[in-house]
């Protein structure tokens, strides 16, 4: 196992020092349930926004949070679902009178935690909702999800609510948008390699030297088949087609698109994809408005990629370009 | 190899056609040349700033293009200098009455095509100056550089460089910049893995499974020393006190820090580097005035980071803090 760990049990904790060391006036870091706010806390006149998963996604989850995006999360070990008592405390570090939206990428183990989290809470007379996203179009359900998987379109989730929640929109507003953005973002993704948890030290699955996974999940999950390689043109394109069918798009649409690395691809190759992707988009009419090229939902070192597409209207728009702060760079 | 590629030939000019697609109001890109320039050309009345390197660094140079940094960058082949003809086109598409700052960074290659280009250049009554980059304190001399070899340093360079030409500041004013972060910055890096270059299709250097390269170039050049593979913590200690021991820095200064991830080291192992190094800093008695953890200089897919440290004043500090733009969001 090539990686810098010290002891693996504490990789989780000790990366989450280093973004609150690194972010000292943004953020507050509670080890003891490995949990990230923002360091001004929630607003009793603003919405709250929460989410929290496993860890090995980042910057997912606990890098997006700051002004304009969430207000808290937190994390469980790499590819598990924080605890149940860590999510109740999120909710309780991050409660508004405005009251809190509840971000949960659709996986079993996050909604278990999720939901009794919620409960607690609000039988505390905590005012929250909860949201499910999945915009993974790849499998209908997979290893450990009933439906869709919740996957890179949560970026897209995270900076409208923020957005929304930071402008003074009231909870329902808020959940509004995420159903809408839930409801015009599509993603799917292939994996060159798998990747090594560190406390696990081997590989999650095995794949030839010549084959990738197309479909893959972000835990590795099987997708829709395994292949030998092709060209980046063409994974490109069989990316953008199983998007762009779902809804699906269609020309004229306004579009933001995202070209995600998933840890281990480097920035060169992903704009290789992305200039395919793009050609595709113009060809098929779309107005190409906004860009994400980059990582941003990502499966510890996997090499592999995924291609979001979300459908704007000038409302999320304006929500993409409000401005935002946090410990990734990216929004 | 697992890579997103077409054609290998094709590599670079493909991925820089997909940076030009992702920022088309903000760049130009010439691919006889392989060069990008600021769609919005050079100023009259400001320095331009101009560099090119091998490809496979990314996101240094051309991504690294934009207003308060560079006013345009070429690239060869991965790991090969541009061609004079490609220097010669950068400068003479970036001419400014006010002269051009040639940012190098100290490889021969690099070097000798810069020379040859500037000659000609200033042959045509193009008014500019030429600054070397050498920040890397690993070893004297190396595979393809006689003295230090320039590597993420590079980064505050450019930042500094950038802005004092956005500033308005003389062609001497800006090259003295230049040599004042070049006076104060450091770097040592360390990789796990070697990286496949697309055109090569095999690895540049062999390495055991658990063996590291302590002080390896940024193309896989040979460091201080061949090791065993650590514990994040000492792997830290290492570079840190390589890099703080060199110039010396001293308690009580102010720095900037940066932890550079090579490629295909995941965001979260770089914070476990960070918080060493943060922790590190403190105790010695540094102040640290800002940071950056993430992927600046990077060789393809190779795992591995290096650590940088910039001691500040206030003029490099009000630099860095000045407003910029480029395709990588990292500035």
């Amino acid at each position: 196992m090539k990686k810098f760990v010290n002891d693996p049990a504490q990789f989780v904790p000790e990366f989450m020092q280093g973004i609150a060391d690194a972010n000292p006036d943004l953020l507050s870091f509670t080890p003891e349930f490995q949990m990230i706010t923002r360091k001004s806390g929630p607003s009793n006149s603003k919405v709250s926004v929460v989410q929290g998963s496993g860890s090995g996604h980042e910057p997912a989850h606990v890098m997006a949070v700051g002004p304009g995006l969430l207000t808290g999360a937190c994390q469980g070990a790499v590819f598990a679902a924080p605890p149940v008592d860590a999510c109740y405390e999120t909710i309780k570090a991050c409660a508004s009178d405005a009251g809190t939206l509840v971000l949960v990428n659709n996986y079993q183990g996050d909604r278990m935690s999720w939901d009794m989290a919620c409960e607690m809470a609000e039988a505390e007379g905590i005012k929250l909702k909860q949201f499910i996203i999945n915009d993974d179009v790849a499998v209908k359900d997979s290893t450990w999800t009933v439906g869709r998987r919740g996957v890179a379109g949560n970026f897209f989730v995270i900076k409208c609510c923020g957005a929304a929640a930071e402008a003074g929109q009231d909870l329902d507003a808020v959940y509004a948008i995420a159903d809408k953005v839930n409801n015009n973002v599509r993603t799917m993704g292939v994996a060159l390699t798998s990747c090594i948890p560190p406390a696990k030290g081997t590989p999650i699955f095995d794949i030839g030297d010549d084959e990738m996974e197309v479909g893959v999940g972000i835990h590795g999950e099987p997708g829709r088949r395994r292949e030998k390689i092709t060209n980046a043109d063409a994974i490109a394109d069989e990316l953008f087609d199983a998007v762009a069918q779902d809804i699906p798009f269609n020309s004229g649409d306004r579009v933001a698109i995202m070209v995600n690395g998933l840890g281990g691809t480097p920035i060169t190759e992903l704009y290789v994809l992305y200039a395919r992707v793009h050609d595709r988009a113009e060809k098929a009419g779309y107005k190409i408005v906004r860009n994400y090229v980059g990582e941003y939902c990502t499966s510890l070192e996997m090499a592999g990629a995924s291609v979001t597409i979300l459908r704007l209207d000038d409302e999320l728009e304006k929500l993409l370009a409000a401005p935002a702060e946090s410990a990734a760079r990216i929004f």
